[in-house]
């Protein structure tokens, strides 16, 4: 971040008055230019006793399996922007339910928040960032080609509350492991 | 948002390359400026059989109640985002527990993460933001000096669900009725 993009004057980074941490701050019109985590929504889509993946067409983990999830966007509710989702990459009608996993990805400043939710209609289709999309049972779940460590373990709470016949909200952190690659710590 | 922070060249609205809704794009580098909505996160401390309150000394509704929250900031989660606006709002150590509301706001694309918290020490002190902090039963709550519909709306699920010995999360929108100011319709 170099200029400001109201008056493209320079940007440098202080703490403004009443403030108690660095700021990107425009140093001619001394806008503040605030950074804030962003939410990223998803669904688990119920079918039957079946759960709708899609694997990731785009990067990162492209070829991996993964929940539809993506950046939620202005004007619109978590809900709608988790329906939203799994319309874009999977083609799917869903029915929002409660919320079931909000995780921090505070390395990468990211909240997941996924719902439960029931897919309307069986008939699905991939979307522009999925190479396909299918149904699987507990049994069946890729568990070592899952794009993500918060997908994989709100996939694996999931099918240990649904034994255990009683879905409760799972809240925890996903912390990276300093100095290994892709390996995570996973706080409930 | 007229300059590309990164280049200082000009910004133009368009559709990019498989989107489906106009962004801010550079004009030169073509980095896409995406827009999110922005997470406030906060608690509500309660000691003994009293919640704490804070009355705002900045605008918005300055000189109204309001329980402590705020904007969540880079790199932490929203717990401790909401623990960490307890202590600069109201000079209060809490411990956070469950999530107890989430409301959307989509007209000012704002999500509210309010969370059940046990005060830690009783000695608290306004900070900057606040003119005030003070405990309140449920009868001196002044219910009409509430700064926000979001804060009124989860006092007012918080007593209810006090009463009848069981908190669950509530989730909802809070959505502005069009031409009234001021004026806000609360889906549940």
């Amino acid at each position: 971040m170099r200029y400001c993009s109201d008056c493209g004057s320079l940007i440098k980074q202080k703490i403004p008055p009443n403030d108690n941490r660095l700021r990107y701050v425009c140093t001619s019109c001394n806008k503040i230019y605030y950074q804030n985590p962003k939410p990223i929504v998803g669904c688990l889509p119920e079918w039957q006793d079946r759960l709708l993946l899609c694997r990731r067409a785009i990067e990162p983990r492209l070829g991996l399996w993964t929940l539809p999830a993506g950046f939620m966007e202005e004007h619109e509710t978590v809900q709608a922007g988790a329906a939203r989702e799994t319309w874009e990459e999977a083609g799917a009608k869903v029915e929002i339910k409660q919320l079931y996993t909000m995780f921090n990805l505070p390395y990468i400043s990211q909240i997941y928040l996924l719902f439960r939710a029931q897919l309307l209609d069986p008939n699905v289709a991939p979307g522009t960032e999925s190479l396909e999309v299918n149904f699987f049972q507990e049994q069946d779940i890729p568990w070592m080609d899952i794009a993500f460590p918060v997908i994989r373990e709100t996939l694996w709470l999931y099918f240990r509350d649904k034994k255990q016949g009683a879905f409760k909200l799972h809240t925890g952190d996903i912390v990276r492991i300093p100095g290994a690659l892709r390996r995570y710590r996973i706080n409930l």
